[in-house]
């Protein structure tokens, strides 16, 4: 086993008190013949990090979290075929999948008939382990589900793309995000930053729904042509119809039908991100204009890797607030109250 | 002003208490250069017209309810082009729409920016009159959303085409049944019986999701391929990932989430119909898998067309019980039941 530093919750959390992680030291298995070791750079901060760490079992900790990784490979199994020490790489919120069954055939793994396994908080399929995330000083994968970090990107940046970014661009393609359509995209944190930059390099007209008027300019520094202040009501009536395609990043509660409203017929709102409660809407916001209410949640390697082409090819990276790994509890907090333009990542060292 | 004879509500329902349509007289306008005037012989009985008397607005009445309507044109307008006295015709539960707005343009009227004018309840745009419906001897509506009716098909299964068959067409082919794919049809009553015979027609695989066990034999004639008793958890589980679209036509208040687990990856549950309560449902039913929630309602004269076409080709009729109109208030208390298989038509004497 080879040992490891990490930051861990180990106590449930308590609500109304911040998160605290706490320096851990722990083992992941030695590398198999497919493994790669990556020492981690970067790792971003996402809301299922800040879920993990509040909602999480008691009988799942210690528990580190983490699962936008970025860092270098120190080490490679025998029969690893695409890389080699030294290269750069990504992993994200999948580890392993069955690899047999239809959708991993497809590579779609994220919707893996026998369930994937996550990057924190999932069951090892080689030694039957709890995994543990990025918030850590190394991850050992299956080269599967490594990538070749991006040349040209700042690697912090690309960091969130594993999560934030294959979450949005993978419905973004899907509902067919491109010139001739407009897309809209609900809230602007994390995940929403990022739709709104693909959307807009994808071609599409792209208008931003935010709550917070001091978002606009920034809004229009990162691709919108638009920015709607979605408590304006009068502003929310004058966009009936416009777009054809709406992601909604927003977790916290909040009417749908407004935004069924502002979509073209045959359009489709697209739930990304984990919303806290169940969804409730009046069916007749679906059927007049036969309107979609769809969902989508990371993507296989295949999606993956297009991303990260993509992005490379675009230059985008996220909006990053890189801070040392000692100020973990303090992004943690700071994400609970929005306070983040617009994704922490920590410095985890290596690879200086 | 021409005089006509129809089943009217004339009182606000009273819960509790039967359907009560009463005979009356009252007047249409004229033909105008683009009008045909069509004699009634039938008209199916929706769910909708027993919504209408029930829940309608007494500010509303006196209100003839129908939307499924078969006649003989019996006078035209001089600028009548495609349409001679003597023609056997339908018309749906769209009656006028602005003509100029992107969707009327595109023969989407349904989807019409200005609201169509629907059959009954709404306004005339001629006049400014309130529309009356087809549980009456004659109608007069624009050339433009009358229809021929399909030579070898029983006109009083044809009725039912012009809102059940309509409203689950256009969502079976928005959709993509066909050879390869898997429908899922909930509720076999007047909207699902057609829906299944639809997709039968269309060459995919079906599934009649059924609470009642002693249609299961009427359903395989019906066209489908498996019938699935949806009280019993065992077989429902075990539907688990199988249908690429399932349409629900069921409007009491039910749960979604066991056809959205039923739904294959990418998969889609359109509802059609109008459910009587808001639509609930965990975000991550619609998460994992991708999956969608879908409204559709009616068509536009595009597509009603092709819709007749289709079932002019394949042979397609609703499964009808033709009833004398006196007996319009035993079959509105019949449908309230679901006492029917599957559609009530009324016989409105005209025409023979």
């Amino acid at each position: 086993m080879r040992k490891v530093t990490g930051w861990a919750a180990h106590t449930p959390h308590t609500p109304g008190e911040g998160a605290a992680l706490a320096p851990w030291r722990f083992e992941r298995r030695e590398p198999g013949e497919r493994d790669v070791v990556v020492r981690i750079r970067y790792c971003g901060v996402c809301a299922t990090d800040l879920s993990a760490v509040r909602h999480g079992e008691a009988d799942g900790l210690p528990l580190v979290p983490g699962h936008e990784i970025v860092g270098e490979i120190s080490a490679v199994g025998a029969a690893v075929e695409r890389f080699a020490v030294g290269d750069r790489v990504a992993v994200g919120n999948i580890v392993d999948s069955c690899r047999t069954c239809a959708a991993c055939r497809a590579g779609r793994e994220n919707w893996c008939h026998e369930g994937v396994t996550l990057t924190y908080g999932g069951v090892d399929r080689v030694d039957g382990s709890r995994t543990q995330g990025g918030f850590s000083s190394e991850y050992v994968v299956d080269e599967r589900f490594t990538y070749p970090l991006p040349g040209g990107l700042d690697p912090a940046g690309v960091a969130p793309l594993m999560c934030a970014g294959i979450t949005t661009y993978v419905p973004l393609r899907r509902w067919g995000a491109g010139p001739g359509r407009t897309v809209g995209v609900v809230g602007m944190g994390g995940l929403g930053h990022i739709a709104l930059k693909l959307a807009h390099a994808m071609g599409a007209e792209t208008v931003q729904f935010t709550t917070s008027p001091d978002k606009a300019a920034e809004a229009r520094r990162l691709g919108a042509d638009d920015v709607v202040l979605s408590t304006d009501e009068a502003r929310m009536s004058a966009q009936q119809g416009r777009c054809d395609l709406i992601l909604d990043t927003v977790g916290a509660p909040h009417a749908l039908e407004p935004y069924l409203s502002a979509l073209a017929i045959d359009g489709t709102l697209c739930v990304v991100g984990i919303p806290e409660e169940d969804l409730r809407l009046s069916p007749f916001s679906l059927i007049v204009g036969a309107k979609n209410l769809a969902g989508a949640g990371s993507g296989g390697t295949g999606e993956t890797q297009e991303m990260l082409d993509f992005c490379a090819e675009h230059g985008i990276t996220a909006e990053t607030e890189v801070v040392p790994a000692d100020a973990v509890n303090t992004s943690l907090d700071r994400l609970a109250r929005n306070d983040v333009r617009y994704r922490f990542v920590l410095d985890l060292g290596a690879g200086d």
